[in-house]
């Protein structure tokens, strides 16, 4: 009753104002985090602008290579939001009104609100499934293993309860860290050995500066608890060793 | 005497933390804003694990596609640090000891700091040319037209000033912000018309949520101010009409 413990997922960021600079992207981790906690690891995120001839040629790629696709941006009502007309060309879908999407914003604004720039916002790939947003009405959509979300983290952030069900993980991938009060050179080569023989567990070193003093984390990564509790030991044992401090944090 | 207009680079953040979403990464932002007012366009951002493969095959796309590839991240002294053993193979170079760098750091520890540990941090691609690190010694490294910067944000930060003489950029890209008291479907169809009347200006709309109102700044970019400015006239004068308010932000 083993589930498939290798499902993955690639994160597409669309909009000119990420690449720009001027907006910084939290919707990667955002999702990335969310996405590990159900057991869908992210192989790769990609960051591009509003260009419909790139869109339909990334999101062609990355949802051929991965088991899922989630999209974020370009689906408001402006002439720069042009990622379901691009999802719908990519897939050879038509570009309409979806009539589910319309009745609910219908009743979502008072009653003359529902104005033309709204509209937009219902024109998705025929035969697209909703995915709600409880935050401000006009929903995301879905088509195959492609979900499109808003680029709006607080929305976006609103919207993943309801993908829950949509979405069939693996395992959860496990993770714990041992904060360290010491440079990364100093543990650097008993940090080799434990991998060299836990070949099967991730295990990332990252130094931190934190109230004026410099630590280094380090972050284990498994499907399996008993495999990260090994290393865990492993690497406690060359810490007491070396006489380093743990730290909270 | 004009110079080359579009010069354009990729941004490649190497790193199973940001994937994870442990990190959430910074160094885009910071990047793509120095790229920008240096001349630079960022095409397009990646986010890519620790794997030597997947760094080779990326690192080889990116910097055939785009005039500048910057990498960010796996340049420390732990084993989840490959990037510049990639980058060698990826260029088919020799992975060796920099002289330069190994009397660099030799000179920046005490005596007997500059352990096994930190010396991992002296190997790189044969004649790779240093970028010297003001914050903490290390020094990153450029091979052709391809920049390998550390993941620590301000380590990164602190190295672009050194940078500025490597890079020749094309005409700085002028950004200009209108934030209005308004939703974005009141002006989709005004700005849609501006959009279409200036198609060699980048336009976005971009909603936001502060101190409990809603509100949409909109974005103009163009290497031409006249362009620019033109743009803004015709904003506000639908603005103007509207009788939307105007707010700093």
């Amino acid at each position: 009753m083993k589930k498939n413990t290798k499902v993955n997922a690639a994160i597409l960021i669309i909009g000119n104002e990420i690449l720009s600079g001027r907006t910084q992207d939290t919707n990667t981790s955002t999702l990335a985090t969310w996405l590990n906690s159900i057991g869908v690891k992210v192989n790769e995120v990609r960051v591009i602008p509003d260009n419909e001839e790139i869109i339909i040629k990334t999101l062609n790629d990355l949802r051929k290579s991965n088991d899922y696709l989630f999209t974020t941006g370009g689906i408001g009502p402006t002439h720069d939001d042009i990622t379901a007309q691009s999802v719908s060309k990519a897939f050879g879908l038509k570009y309409e009104v979806h009539k589910e999407a319309f009745k609910l914003l219908e009743a979502y604004y008072k009653p003359g609100e529902f104005n033309e720039g709204r509209q937009k916002m219902v024109w998705m790939p025929e035969n697209a499934n909703l995915i709600l947003n409880p935050t401000s009405g006009a929903p995301g959509f879905n088509i195959e293993n492609v979900f499109c979300l808003p680029g709006v983290p607080s929305i976006l952030k609103s919207m993943l309860g309801g993908l829950k069900n949509k979405i069939v993980g693996g395992n959860p991938i496990l993770s714990h860290t041992i904060s360290l009060r010491t440079v990364e050179s100093e543990i650097a080569n008993s940090l080799t050995k434990v991998q060299d023989q836990n070949k099967d567990v991730e295990i990332g070193s990252y130094p931190f500066f934190h109230a004026g003093k410099l630590g280094v984390s380090i972050v284990l990564r498994s499907e399996n608890k008993s495999r990260i509790e090994t290393c865990n030991s492993q690497i406690l044992k060359f810490v007491k060793e070396k006489k380093i401090d743990i730290v909270d944090r």
